[in-house]
């Protein structure tokens, strides 16, 4: 009996709405530092639409996905004793270990990688593009696996908050479609949170203390007036509820209800679909995941309404921008207070920025840009994913994230119901 | 013997280049906040150009200059016994009080001031504007006192990082014209240092560990590799070398100084005047303030040259713009690195945003935009300005940032030469 040479493979064909499942050579290792993996799932990702539909200024066939979850099947010669002084992985990684890659890949030894930019390595390359098949198929090329990958058959190899026995525990127990949103999603989300919670402009609510004194705990006050409690209050507004504006939002709820920090958040989209998905995941999250703050789902007039009112006019301490357009950027400003922040990690395209640099001074506004390093996201995602299984755990309830898991041959049909919206966040079983 | 009930002013007049010398009626008290200063010397500032030139969307005669320093004359009633629970200027300041004012007014006590964002209290206004006469004159009506003002003759009534001894100290040797740097151009260029260097996208040089790690300074590193001396380099561009981009050159460098943060600066101007002006403060610093770095001083395309060598093409970890229209705008697009702070506190116009937000998601770009809120900037600003006396302290010096005093008739002369690029900074003394 030979070994098979061929696999199933989720192909997009110019010019657009063009999917085909078909027959396709199995990668190999091409260069020392690769793995091959057998993939277990893949997803698919509101980002897949964009080439689908004709956008992504793409003409060549290739391999779809970005999402997958998987075993090592192979690793390059680059692996064990050779890799002194590389990434723990290039050490540690063996075939047969269960893994989740991030959305791209990152060499994780390159200046800008050890600093944790990952997701803006130069040796970078997003899967399921025309620059690297994807991982909606049986098999995926992993370039710089060492950097790229995340073994999930040892925890011992990232950090976390979590003690190894937990992590141990949590992984011996998460379903693989739950997994699978540590690849973009659940980082995503989690990183939109992070930034705006770090960000200088947003400290004196989070210390009780004013500018520039928030930044210098040991200095007392001076000519100030005492913060009253409505000033310790953290507004949010999460600007779209896809499944990363729903983890976006769930993420926020997590770092402020850990803090116990007083909050409003409100989720807006337009679409009332999305808004219920959200308030059923609201509605999932316990007592103590929901923190001491108020909640709000809402359309984009509600969600004016809604600040002004919270607010008494001032505005959003911060605002989450998980669409990347312009609208959800004007919605944004709107939105925002003076010496507010706008995190933005909505992909952007070419169309003109829809404010003026006055605009942005009359308002001190901070924009923070960009995608997220998915691989330097994954310890705290992976966190937040042990934490929440009352959200992030299910499959096809009314909380649940997923909405299917199909056998891989459905990927034109579930292209086309995702596209118009028929559809949640499907996953593609490739051996199924 | 009657009192005097006219003063000498300096009076901008529509529709533009045209400014007079006036003798108008001394302001009066007009509401129980208020103070009444008589001015000892006000200075004439970049951004009263943009009136002079006529492109304020102005047509109001009215008195110029948002640079003052004085002493209190007249006091409305709010203050002294009545000020329980206000700013406590309102109970501290006293007819006789030496005291320097921000550009803008604030309150102090409102949602806004409360966090320390006094440049946008809603009960604000510039001085020097249509809505506020100015302090280019022999007494200027101050709204709002005992939230804007400084108080010179009282240390005690701000925090500081200096013991009130020094602080006294320090104040009985300062010359007027150095208090008065305080009024606006130091602290507007410590705003911009600071929010750089507080920005969460920064924090992995600073801590030396990546992101996100880098806010969690208890949890272990997992599968990362060690950062090199290079990493921890903080590289800076300040784009624009008028007097306030001379000030957030000295503050960044004193901030990453004190910090022993190993860094590289570039400071940028076209205008060789400006540049040799930077060049000479830097001479003056003594060894201390010049900390572990280099630093140069460059036209455009020699700055991206120098980053572009010093960081093997990656880019500035920081970009300070000064400036305020689109070139200086795409000119720190271009000089930031991938996942790099842009800290704009030019003053930025109607005119189209330079960046698409495809370009600025594709570079993970943040931006900080606004004014610079002086008021709660006044603390750390006097305490670089008492360290920093060999830049900050004479007139007229190749390293000091005030070119001359002169009396005040010569306004409409200065004004001409000021706006042709043939004097530096001007301080009109309005009893000479």
């Amino acid at each position: 009996m030979t070994s098979p040479t061929l696999q199933k493979a989720v192909r997009w064909h110019p010019p657009a709405y063009d999917i085909r499942v078909e027959a396709i050579a199995i990668p190999q290792i091409q260069n020392s530092d690769e793995a091959i993996v057998k993939v277990k799932l893949g997803a698919l990702c509101g980002s897949d639409l964009h080439v689908y539909r004709g956008n992504g200024g793409v003409d060549k066939v290739h391999t779809c996905g970005h999402e997958f979850i998987g075993e090592v099947i192979a690793l390059g010669s680059s692996y064990g004793n050779n890799a002194r002084g590389r990434p723990a992985l290039y050490s540690n990684l063996k075939v047969g270990d269960k893994v989740v890659s991030p959305f791209t890949v990152n060499c994780g030894e390159c200046d800008v990688c050890r600093l944790g930019y990952t997701g803006r390595c130069p040796k970078g390359a997003l899967f399921g593009s025309p620059a690297l098949e994807g991982g909606q198929a049986q098999y995926v090329r992993v370039p710089k696996a060492g950097g790229t990958l995340f073994n999930l058959s040892d925890p011992s190899t990232w950090s976390s908050s979590l003690p190894i026995d937990v992590k141990e525990k949590a992984l011996s127990k998460l379903a693989d479609s739950s997994l699978l949103l540590l690849a973009d999603i659940l980082p995503t989300g989690v990183f939109a949170a992070m930034q705006a919670i770090n960000h200088p402009k947003v400290a004196p609510v989070l210390t009780g203390r004013p500018w520039p004194l928030c930044f210098s705990p040991s200095t007392d006050t001076g000519n100030e007036v005492s913060f009253n409690a409505e000033d310790r209050i953290f507004t949010v507004a999460v600007i779209g509820l896809g499944p990363v504006g729903v983890c976006a939002t769930v993420a926020m709820l997590d770092v402020l209800a850990s803090k116990q920090i007083p909050f409003r958040i409100v989720s807006i989209d337009p679409l009332e679909s999305r808004r219920e998905k959200m308030k059923a995941v609201y509605a999932a999250i316990d007592e103590a995941g929901k923190g001491g703050g108020q909640f709000a789902v809402c359309s984009i007039d509600e969600s004016k309404e809604k600040i002004k009112e919270w607010t008494s006019g001032i505005g959003a301490t911060a605002v989450l921008e998980v669409v990347g357009n312009t609208s959800a950027l004007s919605l944004a400003y709107d939105l925002v207070r003076a010496f507010g922040v706008i995190t933005s990690v909505g992909v952007h395209g070419k169309t003109p920025f829809p404010l003026t640099g006055g605009q942005c001074y009359d308002k001190n506004v901070s924009l923070d840009f960009g995608r997220c390093p998915a691989r330097a996201m994954f310890p705290p995602a992976f966190d937040l994913l042990v934490k929440r299984q009352d959200v992030f755990g299910g499959v096809g309830q009314p909380a649940s994230l997923v909405d299917r898991v199909v056998a891989i041959d459905q990927a034109p049909e579930m292209y086309r119901a995702f596209d118009k919206g028929e559809v949640g966040k499907v996953i593609f079983d490739p051996w199924k």
